[in-house]
């Protein structure tokens, strides 16, 4: 999307043969800046990513896989983006080992790559100091095993962090007579309400309110390519980023 | 509104010094094919609403007041619009009696004279069996002492009762992890949440969900005002519906 | 979903290879009360419909074959619910004919199977009459060619009639300076709002207002399968319906 | 709402028998950190204001009037929350000006104290470099005179700078076929709808879009109150921002 490359930057997609890699795959081929140079999975040789010249490097492979991967990026200089789940603090602190040493190596590492998700988590941090009331409505398909969402309940940590820090008590609330549950959950302190219908996919409300007005902010997901400009976004970054980052937000500044 | 009116319709408001009927008087004197010839409150004589020639009566006064302003109303021929409450099941009987014997006066009463509302009620009712999944979400300001609102739970039993007629089941929802209160109320099988932020003032969303779409039906109310319709609608049709009507559906079929 | 049907409907697909085919072939499988004992294409014999014992063919083939199939439908007995398009009033002059013979025989034909948005129109065209104001805006993918989509204006003109029926004249509006386009298409009287953007699929609401409150219908449309709901209506319900049935409309009273 | 301040802080009100100034006057009171102490308007001697011992002044006088009063406290160490209109470039030098020689004083002037309108404002331009589409309806009561709205207007500019910046061409379109403004005004290449409605107050949205999901960012105004919030949360900085401060996007950040 942006025209200030003049070349397009080479790109290798490992776990290509994946769902998401697939998606990668596809998404890297259309973007005009971008040249998909390899794409590789389980029991390809990753020499196939040196030799075709890869400057960066997208995982969405497995959690066994993705430590072997990113050792080897690092060692050879390529930049890689992460979308492999699995990286606890010690799997993180080793990848800071291995960049130590390489100081031109940038990794980004995401457990999510929807821009408008993490988009929605800032703008709602943000926002919560100057409202006094807030609440999530979110809205899924009923096929869904918690509720609320897990995207619901982060949202409502950072915003009860941001109310606390702005020294915002608890929101107005005169309910006497209440069926139970009709006020939603409560998560430190912020209402959640969860909706299940057949035909929603993934959709999140924060409303805010404040003497005579009303903020909302609203995220729509249809399609699991909803990813895939985060990590283009992520692919073009990485290179100007060198050392760790983790989480997209990071590049959302 | 409408144009088939010649003439002006003669209008008379008792309760008009009370705050709705303050705002009756206001919203018939402004209607084109409306004529407020008599406002009368607590003290004044009703004899000055006949010398008048009122045709039509808007009463909103008090449970202790209506039933001898309806007598004299029937009477006298003139035609009632009524928005006082209080009215039970005897009550609406005394009434039928009276207008047995005057077959050409018209008499609506309704608890409810907000068009939007109603319409609502009635959309939601009519979609509910083509529907697998439903859920209401309502939103009010936060001084409000019931949750979820007495016109979500009537709206929910609406369509908890289309549902069974049509040999619906309960909504697909494969919650297992829930946060107590995130799925919302449970009324008669239909899950309702309710929120509440300053800055709101009545809101309600009907979500219906099947296969790849939804349908929803969403109503604002923002002011008192918003009942104003309802009750010029009601007076520019009582003439036509001798006897009596109960409830704002009625008139709109 | 309804449950009073005893045993299985038996249904046959025509142009079960098709997009359209496909899906239906699976919504049937998946339904309960409905047994898919035939799919057939181009080149098979439709005697094995008849063989299979059909009480109801599914028809979405081609406007070269649909005239063909119907008549053998009517001649064997067997309910169509055809969602073929290219039907003329010449074409269904010609179909009623044949049903003319068969008393017993239904066909439901209709070019839009979506019961959200069927509905969405019905209910659009019943609120018309009681709000000063209605405005549509719809929402979808930039690919498409039309702006305002056909929904879009169809939903206008049963919006237009309705007011003019009802003697109201046009919405009230202020601008005295607009920047051209601002305010949308003028359908009939109906301003139309065509909002494009990449992620949306097909979106539409229709915003009524009056005296403070607004009344918003909303549907949205995430995928082809939101048509299989309203085809399966058509099945369970063309076998008490003798006779030509044209638009799911007649279907949702 | 902030409950660090031990002791209250001490404002006037200037223009206090003005519209915005009652508001003012009545949000100060019930604001349990501030303390009104002095209500003055034309005619009265502002001495009375120091006197009182007020710490800020707010202003919503007129633009004859208030360059008088801000040069009164500057001159009084009295700082200063200004929501009159009509400040040129030249009037801000001046202010500037006379707070050169006091460097404890500090003056925050706004044309617009609507908190969830300036947060929409900033939250699209941030969010406008990552969406490849964007577009925007505004909705306001029919009374309104010029379509699109001011703030509309203004969001369009700030999202097509930003766009512009990240090197973003024109968000895709395959319209070939509109009906004349169907597609909304062009305001620097970002469209913008503009429906007008009974019913409505003030309401904006804008729709942000890329592959496979939305992002939208909606403010609702119901009502002149709206302004206080942002009125008192200068009103509590303006004394840690000595010097100019114009708009009240500098004190959201």
């Amino acid at each position: 999307m942006t025209e200030q490359q003049k070349t397009a930057a080479r790109v290798g997609v490992l776990g290509a043969r994946g769902r998401m890699g697939m998606e990668v795959c596809k998404a890297v081929d259309s973007a005009a800046d971008l040249e998909l140079v390899a794409a590789v999975d389980q029991g390809d040789d990753l020499d196939a990513v040196a030799q075709a010249g890869a400057e960066v490097v997208v995982d969405f492979t497995t959690p066994d896989a993705v430590m072997d991967n990113l050792r080897w990026c690092v060692e050879h200089g390529v930049h890689a983006v992460v979308g492999t789940t699995g990286f606890t603090g010690q799997r993180l602190a080793e990848v800071r080992g291995w960049l130590a040493g390489r100081p031109g190596v940038g990794v980004v590492i995401a457990p999510n790559f929807g821009i408008g998700a993490v988009l929605m988590m800032q703008f709602a941090a943000r926002a919560a100091r100057y409202f006094e009331s807030v609440e999530i409505v979110e809205q899924h398909h009923p096929r869904k095993l918690d509720a609320p969402s897990g995207t619901a309940t982060h949202t409502a940590r950072l915003i009860a962090a941001a109310r606390a820090d702005a020294g915002l008590g608890p929101a107005p609330d005169a309910t006497r007579d209440e069926v139970a549950g009709a006020r939603g959950a409560d998560i430190d302190g912020v209402r959640v309400h969860a909706v299940r219908a057949t035909g929603l996919v993934a959709h999140q409300e924060v409303l805010f309110g404040t003497t005579g007005e009303t903020l909302t902010i609203r995220h729509d997901s249809y399609d699991r390519v909803s990813f895939m400009p985060g990590v283009l976004l992520a692919v073009r970054e990485v290179g100007r980023r060198p050392g760790l980052t983790v989480g997209l937000d990071a590049l959302l500044d």
